[in-house]
């Protein structure tokens, strides 16, 4: 049995007995020797690798995606009995871990330190003693109320080290409840919450659902001290109703790792506005426990007793 | 029964029955109508205030300082039975979210995403799909090795959400053991740990022992991804060594929110040197508990049973 895996990242998973695999370019067609594969390995892949994978492997049994999303793979015409399981999860940590440097930085205002250290500026207003709470300042996450919006795995690893550093942490999700610990608001309520928030962090999906979630109504909700991060996708925020609000002052400060479009033009005024944070899709895009998820939907795809697919969207 | 408090920060702390406070210039000396203080609770306080204090103020029974280092206080002259408490404790919170901040900065490549943000510029180096592990840079604390020299309050506070994050944290401190279930080696058994250390941290006091602490040698014994991270004292690193080091690419990077001296002259070339990224003294200066803990040695002053003063000094 053979898996072909992408040459876009290391990859060595524990086969079970009887099964090889085979390292291919991700970004062309599936050479003739390999059409007699069973699985394949999706990672920054082409198009044109898809659509051959989906045509040209009559033996295939499992598409296993290394990305959260899936909507590629399931654009390509893969058969209806091809299993496809996406990499959710793959993600939360190194995600999570991006979203709280973003927070911080903006919190603890290093980009405003860099460009005093380069004007060689000791800046009193940044450093010595500091009231705790300004009122008009987030300048710590001790008490700070943060709103997750987007309380899926990767929310909810990031929310109990939030917690752990003080802050009072809420989830958004469609459906108000608890999760892991925490309270959830549905996001029709959302509205009251917003008022009191220091920090809104989106870590939406990209759906017709989500588009402009954050939008200017939203953001004028919020109090003026407010942080916005953005670590989901670039469309789920309204980016002209954000950089109005931090040109108006209406919001003290943001910080994107996402845009839209993505990447951002060359004049685009994102890339000027003061007090906005940007990385360029950084927070992800190295999938932590991969060679595990894929031994374990093979050993399913293998028929092994007691295992399940992870994460399988079809 | 009166007690002083300073007009640097707002202060409200729960005074037993019969106690009065009464907030003076921090910056001045004791006007006549309060040396019949018994408490003085010292924040930012001048040099001229803290000799008036000493000379003035012969009912004095309490001197409660709100920093952790009380090495003014213990040279201004105070009568043998006054007591002296730190502020010791007060700045773990604050310091280890600001050194989480650095630390994030440095792994997420903050610095070089603000200039890329300038030069418009969708870097491809920092973002898009990247190794977990380059090996030649630490880019996650997933699986780092994290050495946080001077394993105290903060030290202890900061290990825990490093931890959570997937690092592996050792302590440095006087004495081997264990603390707070992380393993501190001694300070004189340092040099076989480095050479496997992905973020060294100094968290360590001024003293005679401390100056110095890190210097060349132990910058030479890092691996050349490393991370230096400097929120404890200046004086404790030797930072013509460290700009050598980053200068000569044997370290990757640091970040330092305490200079020697401090400020620097704006001639100094820690100002200018890459991979450096500096916060203005921007750690703590915020006490959180203070009320909490002016009260409860006010308390022990007043002789309330079971109430011994926290972080008595003298």
């Amino acid at each position: 049995m053979k898996i072909l895996l992408p040459d876009t990242m290391p990859l060595h998973p524990e086969l079970p007995a009887g099964w090889e695999s085979v390292v291919v370019d991700a970004r062309a067609e599936i050479p003739a020797e390999h059409h007699d594969a069973r699985a394949l390995v999706v990672w920054g892949s082409s198009k044109r690798h898809l659509a051959s994978a989906a045509q040209d492997l009559p033996e295939l049994g499992l598409v296993q995606s290394l990305a959260a999303g899936v909507e590629g793979i399931l654009a390509a015409g893969f058969r209806d009995d091809v299993v496809i399981a996406s990499g959710a999860g793959l993600h939360s940590a190194t995600v999570s871990e991006h979203a709280l440097a973003l927070i911080l930085a903006l919190v603890r205002r290093l980009p405003e330190s860099i460009a005093a250290q380069e004007r060689h500026e000791w800046s009193s207003e940044i450093g010595g003693l500091q009231p705790l709470h300004p009122g008009d300042r987030v300048t710590t996450l001790l008490g700070a109320r943060v709103l997750i919006w987007g309380f899926g795995e990767i929310g909810q690893t990031l929310a109990p080290v939030l917690r752990t550093l003080g802050a009072h942490v809420t989830g958004v999700a469609r459906s108000a409840g608890e999760r892991s610990g925490f309270p959830v608001i549905a996001d029709a309520d959302v509205r009251e919450e917003l008022g009191r928030t220091d920090v809104l962090i989106d870590i939406l999906p990209a759906s017709d659902a989500t588009r402009h979630a954050i939008d200017a109504e939203v953001l004028a909700a919020l109090p003026e001290r407010a942080l916005v991060v953005n670590v989901g996708r670039g469309a789920t925020l309204d980016q002209a109703a954000l950089l109005a609000a931090l040109e108006a002052g209406t919001i003290a400060g943001a910080a994107l790792d996402v845009t839209d479009p993505e990447p951002p033009a060359a004049e685009d005024p994102v890339w000027d506005s003061s007090r906005l944070l940007l990385t360029p899709h950084a927070a992800g895009g190295r999938p932590v426990g991969a060679d595990e998820r894929i031994a374990h939907n093979v050993r399913a795809l293998a028929g092994a007793k007691d295992t399940a697919f992870l994460h399988r969207v079809n």
